[in-house]
């Protein structure tokens, strides 16, 4: 497998573009369309919240027909607790995209990230569509990246290239994240295409798989959003067969691993605030499911969080919220290393000295490995720290 | 009932004191000692984190006894992750305050608070030990709660009095908090005392009843400490005999729930860097654990936090937190109201005006209400704001 260069349109039949209606006060790309020239088998996954936008809801019922043409998604606004208003707003939308690119309005998908409880500019983002249909180009995978920031600092694009029976395919995409970053769901917007041909169950499993072990496996603050979305659009234009069981297959999951964890630690890296990430892996839990619970208990604590934005470790911190979690072991059996450096032995904390206390905390990415010796079980989590910054973006996020 | 001065002395036949042995570098009080001049019948609840402290786990098996005559405190140093040593410490300490006050040492509870993973300076209070008891008084109740603040800015402190079978009783205490403070356990320590009559079943029983109605529906930052700890005792000095069943049971419980509750809101309100208070209640949900469940989510979210912490309210990031519970409700029915004023109907969020959003946000204390209408469960919970004060003193905090 390669790392290739292109995001979303690195596929063959893919194109992109980005452009700004307003949405956003800053003036960026608020829009993107991401559009495969012959109809695409899809695969999506949703967020779990209750509290689900328009856009989501729109695009669940449509991702059901298993064919897609374009993804359309606006950032600045996240159409969501609008009720069927909003609803009927995205409609629109999706069908002005669907007449401009010439294809069936049910193929069309949508997404939107933003605040959350207004209305979205419909006027405004008609006006632009034209344009956005006629910058569509292979290049424009950036500027698409672009349009669907929010408080992100950075695009985050990436893609590969594999060999499938002696065919070179493509699997790529783009996402954002910054806030309301949460384990347990694809919290964020993500687009990925392949030109590999799968059916559709497959394509399903191989998603749902890719992001329980990627974006199901980081945590910026601990909030579920109400948009989350990943699309997974195969268009087959490579000639590329992959099927179910065989070699193919193995190499397709792992092209789609690689692509969702690279854009996974892209997004930890830039969460809103961040200054240093740590991985948190538990081993020894009594079961893979425990193991898990217990590093997303760790990633998601403040006082953890808080730690990692200070300049030393406080092992107290950690495995208190071990302890908190439901994760059964017995904390005088209790292990723990920093950067491979033994921190706490059979429940007791190992006194540091100041000086090595810091150069554990130097690095901008730290390993944090706790042994429960309860067992077999084990899980990483990665998570970013919770800063001043953090809380200056989320005290003023209006509009 | 009357509310009276006094704290953790404010019952008759009970006496405190605090010192300084410099276990804090900064010199303030950090050691407290509470004293029954009778044997007193003890309540206690602890944490429910399974790493736990090395004064707890030996209180809890002393505290089986049924009696107490002391309570001896310390903060700075939390004694936990400790390992056998931790626990001898603890034990070389109470046996010295038992010798000094000439009580049996098994009725001597003891409760730590501070910096996890260091062992405490045992022999820096041995030193300090007796001028601590030697200052026992009735008015040494406010320097014993000042001796057991960690970052707590201010003592919290509270009495009442009632007349309960012709007798005028007292139930008493002081509490510490600000950081590792969540839901689900009483996550702080308080000592009450009482000078009524009460056999231990109906003490703990009382206790664990106000304790779940009080610190139990407090949030800060959603940590859960080692350390947790909430003693009563019940000497009987009033005179005045409490009876299960009767007048005299329901008129100490509201007792002992208004203490617990004045100690919960001076916690919250002391949360570490916290500038605004918000009370969640929840109403119409289909039980009322998914009531609290609901009220709990919110309350511990980052984002509704930084946004109490922020000048205006942005009810799409309580609606997300809500959806993301386990509460089950349909989002179109979702209703809520923020200071009395409807800011989401039938699941849509209404438009505030700017002034009006300020408004709403203005005070230091807000009300929060949000109605699922899908049964009659309800419940509420006190939270307080994440600000760049947390941050600050949490990413600094190394004693």
């Amino acid at each position: 497998m390669m790392r290739v260069s292109g995001g979303v349109t690195a596929a063959k039949g893919f194109t992109a573009s980005g452009a700004s209606a307003g949405i956003k006060r800053s003036r960026k790309p608020d829009m993107a369309l991401v559009v495969s020239e012959a109809p695409a088998v899809c695969a999506a996954t949703f967020t779990t919240n209750r509290v689900k936008a328009a856009p989501v809801l729109l695009s669940q019922r449509r991702v059901r027909t298993g064919l897609a043409r374009a993804v359309f998604l606006n950032s600045g606004c996240a159409n969501c607790m609008t009720g069927e208003p909003g609803l009927r707003d995205a409609v629109v939308l999706s069908r002005q995209a669907a007449k401009a690119l010439g294809v069936p309005e049910r193929q069309v998908l949508v997404a939107s990230t933003g605040l959350i409880g207004r209305r979205l500019p419909v006027a405004r983002m008609q006006r632009v569509m034209p344009s956005l249909v006629q910058r569509l180009s292979r290049s424009g995978h950036r500027r698409a990246a672009q349009g669907i920031l929010t408080t992100d600092l950075k695009t985050k694009e990436t893609a590969v290239a594999e060999r499938i029976g002696g065919r070179v395919c493509h699997l790529g995409g783009m996402a954002k994240g910054a806030g309301m970053i949460a384990p347990s769901m694809a919290t964020m917007l993500c687009v990925l295409t392949t030109d590999a041909a799968v059916d559709r169950g497959l394509l399903q499993d191989t998603l749902r798989e890719a992001v329980e072990r990627s974006f199901n496996r980081i945590s910026v603050d601990g909030d579920m959003s109400t948009n989350d979305t990943v699309f997974l659009l195969a268009n087959g234009r490579s000639g590329a067969r992959v099927r179910r069981g065989t070699e193919s297959a193995r190499r397709f999951a792992a092209m789609a691993q690689a692509v969702t964890r690279h854009l996974a630690s892209l997004l930890v890296k830039d969460g809103e605030g961040a200054t240093r990430v740590a991985t948190i892996g538990v081993l020894g839990a009594r079961t893979g499911a425990e193991a898990l619970a217990c590093a997303r208990r760790i990633a998601s604590s403040s006082l953890v969080r808080t730690m990692l934005a200070g300049g030393e470790p406080n092992v107290g911190r950690i495995a208190a919220a071990a302890g908190a979690s439901s994760a059964r072991f017995r904390p005088e059996e209790l292990e723990m290393h920093i950067q491979g450096h033994l921190v706490v032995r059979r429940g007791i904390a190992v006194r540091l000295g100041k000086t090595l206390a810091r150069q554990l905390f130097a690095p901008r990415e730290v390993a944090i490995q706790l042994h429960l010796h309860a067992g077999r079980g084990r899980a990483a989590v990665t998570a970013c720290d919770l800063t001043a910054e953090y809380v200056r973006i989320n005290a003023n996020y209006q509009t």
